[in-house]
């Protein structure tokens, strides 16, 4: 049985980030509501520190390391590399993050500019593990760990604790889906606080892991290709997939198309700057992906990253 | 004496608006206070209802109508109609907006779609005032004109009282000027809660009129030329003009380049889309133009109705 996440350790990672993450808006909007036919609210993590929620989990992780005088490290496509730049500044250690080299120029550059070290690979040729692994090995570094830790895990409920905090009794929540850390740890403190809350998933189509493993009933792993970068984990977590096994009711699939539409729709509409990766929840709803007979859901909108000249190609 | 407004008068336009307007959120960013040097809270009035602050004036005085069965009438540019529309359909009551015909198609379109009737006229050629006159006469609507009522600068003030309420203590606050409802009401609530608080304009070079008009201690009327759409009131009201001239430090002039580039940074850096006339304030913040002493400042990002195409010209 491998280590899970109890309620608790959310309600525990909430304490012990608040120095770093910020409780980010809940917006809703008449517009969003009118064409999705329900009532929607948004907990806006592109707004959080960083520009999306990945600050809850590595802060959380961070913080409770008792020795990072060796520094730490991770590999992320962005947001969490960020974020890990982010957390470890804060504590004054030393940040490598090892990044694939056609990620966002957005994305390497905020990460620059929060004072860590940057090593890049080629995502088709290389590992990003084997190279992690061995800067671990010659600094004896922290991992920090994009998704499958239980720290990370409870760190990124903490985005659902708020949300739910806000809104009160909601039919469904919904979260991304890359690797389901995020969605693991926003559905642990859901059911927690609200038995009856239906929860569910979104990936992309060209990303569909853990659509694909809920089905098999085991970790299956797929070639992800989707705008959606912040969503290329290629297949669920050891520890996070039992726990979307368990809470999860359905993962719902969304096109590069609908989850570009979306972007402009909630940028037009709602005045808010979303990242493909954050939107992919928002378009499962904007797309009609859930039950019908849903009143009131709760999205988090995860990331906000996105090129300018990306942006203005759509 | 004309008749002008009362800290109290605020209070109680929060308390009459709250079916309405939304409490927005007020948001800081790191990257932007570096670039500025001052520390900066931002109060997201794109995030308020109609996607502007004008629908806390347009409520305030529409909710305060003894008698609206004979409908209400606005001449706009876009973001007061759009807000007059939404209030009146609030209380059940016909709009009859009057609008220029080269207004932006985001405005006109959402606008119409909260129920409204348009009446367009060519800004270079037709009078809006005379329009406007001729369907009051016609139909015994009532008038809910854009700034110079007390019960419209009132309703603007509440997006101070909020930001105040939630800052505590600043060294300043600045607003965006079109005719000085926003300012002249966000001046007098913010001088109530904090004497000592020094309060600024901002207006664009190409729209300079309470820049002109406060140098000559009368009112003074320019022909608006900036992107600034909805900032081109050609002078200060008669009603704003004395609060202004009583509360406000300094107005910043900014450029349309200086407007381009401050929509473009928010958007990048903090996620949130603001048109070129609600940057105007955030505007003057990031091109150094208030005094270098300022710690920490308070500033009202008023609007964020922009076409997409236009943005993505940007």
């Amino acid at each position: 049985m491998p280590p899970t996440i109890q309620p608790d350790d959310i309600r525990a990672a909430a304490e012990r980030i608040r120095p770093l993450s910020r409780r980010t808006p809940v917006l809703t909007s008449a517009v969003f509501d009118a064409e999705a036919n329900v009532r929607t609210h948004f907990k806006c993590e592109n707004l959080q520190t960083g520009g999306a929620f990945k600050i809850r989990g590595a802060a959380n992780l961070i913080l409770s390391l008792p020795d990072v005088s060796h520094g730490v490290i991770a590999y992320s496509s962005g947001n969490h590399a960020q974020a890990t730049a982010i957390a470890a500044r804060h504590v004054g250690a030393q940040a490598t993050i090892v990044m694939p080299e056609d990620a966002p120029r957005s994305k390497t550059e905020a990460t620059r500019s929060h004072g860590a070290r940057i090593v890049t690979y080629n995502r088709f040729t290389q590992s990003r593990e084997q190279i992690a692994d061995q800067i671990l090995k010659e600094t004896g570094a922290m991992l920090v760990p994009p998704f499958d830790h239980p720290m990370i895990m409870a760190g990124q409920g903490t985005a659902a604790l708020e949300l739910l905090e806000e809104t009160g009794p909601l039919d469904a929540l919904i979260t991304p889906i890359g690797g389901g850390g995020l969605l693991a740890g926003c559905a642990t403190i859901a059911k927690d606080l609200q038995s009856a809350i239906r929860v569910f998933g979104a990936e992309p189509e060209g990303a569909n892991d853990t659509f694909l493993s809920l089905m098999a009933g085991e970790r299956i792993s797929v070639q992800p290709d989707t705008i959606a970068d912040g969503l290329r984990a290629p297949k669920p977590g050891e520890l996070t997939f039992p726990v979307l096994q368990r809470l999860v009711e359905k993962v719902a699939l969304v096109s590069d198309d609908e989850l570009r539409a979306t972007v402009k729709f909630l940028l037009i509409h709602m005045k808010i700057l979303i990242e493909p990766s954050g939107a992919a929840a928002a378009a499962a709803i904007l797309f009609h992906k859930l039950p019908a007979d849903l009143r009131a859901v709760g999205v988090v909108l995860s990331g906000g990253n996105i090129d300018f000249e990306e942006l203005a190609r759509y």
